[in-house]
């Protein structure tokens, strides 16, 4: 990054139902990262990266993820508008930030929140089919609690890695992880970790569920974490019931932003 | 219909987003009862007529619609179950009824419901683009209801009646006709009467709407709606904000139906 660039940060909700994920895909498939990146270069005529909290995969949603970006020029007009005007109605740029240079919106993250919502009712909801995974049955809500309290902590998350993206270390920490009863038969499973490996929130959830269907020892989960083998857990939860929910920055550097 | 023929009556709830409406069209372009009727007629080898208690236009939702039609044997498997393994995931059907040989969905129904709902915050929010009217800007509820309250009782509705589907009498009554504040920056119109001609919900809402933007007296809805001229409402809210909430039917006559 030159010295003389002005950093600037975006908060986005998007649906991700027609969207192949957050990052940007060399054969020009459609996604949120290559979208806005398009606009900001039709806007600047130059390339302007746009570095996000973390990526989403092909389907998942977004109610606040972050991303920054620099500009050779400090903003003088009403980017968050414009921006908002040449995107589809399924990206909304919620807010515009100032940005101080050392705010990185992936590396400074401390923390992440995901949701993932399930609608438990026999009777299927059209309305919900892009927002919630639909297995058409009740649960066990007792069970599955107990379940994500085994989560809890810091561990070797190798089991509900999914293949494709190597990472240096796969030990995380969960520092929230429960289920919550929501209303109109919809369960919300909450978590906050320091980080997440590739779909491990879906192959998370896939393995709860599954459990809890063939009403397995409540130990297994334990040991499926334990054994740090990926063809232990189950198949990963769809992707349309999964919510990035928020990102948490240092209070120090959210201080130094400056809504636009 | 033949004597010998036996009448079921299904509960319908749908997405209207992706569809033409309710309303088979002769050029195969998809709509619900195109889409249903063609699962009965692969089911029973012969087409059978599917009659609802009103059509929906393009892109109009239903919570729960009625229709009913005849097979010529009484069913002995889960048709329910079938229909629901046949359709996309947009269209449900939530019920089926066994049900008297003078029910009929559309003559039989004694009045309808519908909601159009308006999200009033300044950011748009992506996950409700196909179920909400987003105009951006907030609303004056205390102006909206008195609006609303002009329209309760029996009237000639023409003024608010879009060309296209001619009809014997313009005269309907409102029974409910109301606006409710919901959570999240949702703004919902209610509205109950004993039958809708075309567009007229959609009509009357964007009637409202620009009046209360033009901060017009309200005595322009009263003079509107009493000079029986579809030229002095406005254009038709958006489609995508009306629901089709519930349809009423006579006590005697939803007795004598039985659920399957």
């Amino acid at each position: 990054m030159a010295s003389n660039t002005h950093r600037y940060r975006i908060l986005i909700s998007y649906d991700g139902t027609d969207f192949f994920g957050w990052q940007r895909q060399p054969n020009k498939t459609q996604t949120i990262q290559g979208l806005l990146e398009n606009c900001l270069a039709q806007i600047y005529n130059q390339s302007i990266a746009l570095v996000a909290s973390g990526r989403t995969d092909r389907g998942v949603h977004a109610l606040n993820q972050w991303a920054h970006f620099d500009l050779p020029e400090p903003l003088t007009s009403d980017l968050r508008y414009k921006l908002n005007r040449m995107t589809p109605e399924s990206i909304v740029i919620k807010e515009l930030h100032e940005a101080p240079k050392d705010f990185h919106a992936q590396i400074s993250a401390l923390s992440k929140c995901y949701k993932y919502r399930i609608l438990t009712t026999p009777v299927k909801n059209p309305f919900l089919e892009r927002y919630t995974w639909q297995p058409g049955r009740p649960l066990n809500v007792e069970y599955l609690q107990e379940l994500a309290e085994t989560l809890l902590g810091e561990h070797d998350f190798s089991s509900f890695q999914s293949q494709g993206t190597p990472v240096t270390s796969p030990v995380r920490k969960m520092l929230v992880s429960r289920w919550v009863v929501k209303t109109s038969g919809i369960l919300e499973y909450q978590v906050k970790g320091t980080g997440f490996l590739k779909q491990m929130v879906r192959n998370m959830v896939g393995t709860m569920l599954k459990l809890e269907q063939l009403q397995a020892p409540k130990q297994e989960l334990r040991d499926i974490l334990g054994a740090r083998d990926r063809t232990l857990a189950a198949a990963p939860a769809p992707a349309q019931g999964l919510f990035l929910t928020s990102v948490q920055y240092p209070q120090a550097l959210d201080n130094k932003c400056r809504k636009l």
